[in-house]
């Protein structure tokens, strides 16, 4: 059967490897495999959230209020936007897809950075989009600049901070880059990390109520699946003026988070304690990762996120360091297949980083 | 901000109202209002995917084995094919944004029921494609042939049993049907219904296995939001030849179910008396309404799914009847966008059925 021309030279995304994956194929049991592969938070999510999605397992059969109305006025709250600035995605993965679906025609072009979040391009080319990349791997604003000169893209995507690379851009850095954009063009500043960079360093605090006020062409995603601790609940969200939201809202198929999904959400917005208690250890524990690396001249990116990428140039090659520490039961995400010999690893608690550490060190 | 053209004219789906509106807009508390209109199962779902699901909640952060490995074994088991021949989508709406994506250019043509399951249209339209209707609302297998022959579609749609409107197609006339079709058109079975069908009249039972041997152009579709109890839960399938799975597959965002709906779906499969439970109580309530409007003299259609749609004709609007029945508190599904003086209502339990039966009554 013949399928869009499109879809021929597409590969099917693959993503981190699962703790059942390691426990089928190298027999090691579930509780003795540690996953630091997909940024999720090590601490899980917030007992509250646990109990408040106890209570509503009678209620799986129903489909969700559709409107997502308490969780879009939790959000609106949080934010200092309206809910009508606001739709919610089964992930902010969801969000890219709604954005590029809703601007990009064939060969509409979108700029991204060299190395950033694979999902930008596989929804472009689906969509039969342009892709333009910068030469350079991290966000370089002066790339991004003339390459939008030279192409006017449709949509612009910065990362920040960047998965899988970790650095991030300082807030004024990216105003002084949007006065530049003509309006028709959408930019979307994905800030799935958004909460680790703000608390690391003040500079990097995007205020998403002023953003979309002074530039109309702005599209700010967010996620519960890092530090809120829902990755395995899909739900993230898009904020932007109102004729955007609109827009993607045409695109949205109904139902589209799960009804233990919203009580998730909503509930993970009030445990305010237990995020605080997330991004302190994230950056405590992420120092462990640091100082090896000191000591072992490795090369690293310092990191604005829950993970930190480790290049291991003349140290070795990272498909068989992660297929050997897969083997023993760490997970570590290989980033070959972004080009690179390095490998990004999740920060986990202390006794997980240690184990990684110094399985590592035996390895290198 | 311009947006692609296609969008302009397409309007945003509106879904079955929820519970949570009811409650907000007319004061009427939770536990008194009734919801018969998105064909939800009234018994729920099985306490023992219940108790599954409580057990997984410290696991909310993770996302979930993305190959769905023991689901997808499941499911093969089920319906006597290979792991390799199907694909899991967010409900099996995702299923067909796959499909739709995967074969129309824009102008390619989808054929479908005069009124039908809506999101094919709305995916259909999001792809640009041309949208072809038989002129009978219900399915009419000749109409189909002629209207084949005359555009060659890219894709065909068969909704059995068909939602909103409730009808069936036996076995042997999909064959019959599907002989004439070219192999590179994609049929596209829906099966959200089936079980209710098949329950009801073996000669409308599908195996699955023989018809994607048999016409290796046909894509099968199934679900968990209906008798499966799980319609908030977000879990449906797909089963086709490898090849149209693979290219699915490209289409596909990662982890696009949650790790609870994997828990769930696959502890689903296992409670077989509640399905059988569920399936009859559906149509010995199915009576209370049938003997109400042949009382009434109202037009329905005998209904192979757990929904039945009553044709107002000369006995009033459906529009305001559905209004007053929400100001009591029972939801139903109003048909007037699909163009019908007519109302869809899910089968309840016996006092949901009996409260939705004696207010309409009043209201007749």
């Amino acid at each position: 059967m013949k399928f869009k021309a499109a879809l021929q030279s597409l590969q099917t995304y693959e993503a981190g490897k699962p703790i059942e994956l390691v426990v089928r194929e190298f027999g090691i049991s579930a509780n003795e495999v540690i996953k630091l592969a997909s940024n999720e938070n090590p601490h899980g999510c917030s007992k509250k959230v646990q109990q408040c999605v106890a209570q509503k397992l009678a209620s799986m059969h129903l489909y969700p209020d559709d409107s997502f109305y308490q969780l879009k006025e939790a959000l609106g709250a949080k934010h200092k936007v309206d809910t009508s600035q606001i739709i919610i995605g089964a992930g902010s993965d969801q969000i890219i897809e709604f954005a590029i679906h809703a601007k990009c025609a064939k060969n509409d072009g979108i700029l991204m950075a060299g190395v950033t979040f694979a999902m930008y391009e596989i929804y472009g080319r689906i969509a039969e989009a342009k892709i333009i990349r910068t030469k350079s791997s991290t966000h370089n604003l002066s790339e991004f600049t003339e390459l939008y000169k030279q192409h006017s893209p449709s949509i612009i995507f910065l990362c920040v901070p960047n998965n899988p690379l970790g650095e991030s851009l300082k807030v004024s850095d990216i105003q002084t880059f949007l006065k530049q954009i003509n309006k028709e063009c959408l930019v979307v500043i994905d800030g799935a990390y958004q909460e680790y960079a703000t608390f690391k360093d003040e500079e990097m605090r995007i205020s998403v109520a002023e953003f979309i006020r002074d530039f109309p062409n702005v599209l700010y995603l967010g996620t519960f699946s890092k530090v809120y601790g829902l990755g395995g609940m899909r739900v993230g969200y898009g904020i932007a003026q109102q004729e955007i939201i609109q827009t993607l809202y045409k695109l949205r198929p109904p139902f589209n988070i799960t009804t233990l999904s919203l009580v998730a959400a909503i509930e993970a917005l009030k445990d305010e304690e237990f995020i605080k208690y997330s991004l302190q250890d994230c950056f405590t524990q992420m120092k462990q990762y640091e100082d090896f690396c000191r000591q072992r001249g490795i090369r690293y990116i310092p990191s604005f996120a829950n993970f930190i990428t480790l290049f291991l140039d003349g140290l070795g090659d990272s498909t068989t360091l992660a297929q050997k520490m897969l083997e023993k039961g760490v997970i570590i995400r290989n980033l070959a297949s972004y080009g690179l010999n390095a490998v990004r690893i999740t920060i986990g608690t202390k006794e997980q980083n240690q184990r990684a550490l110094s399985l590592m060190s035996a390895l290198l």
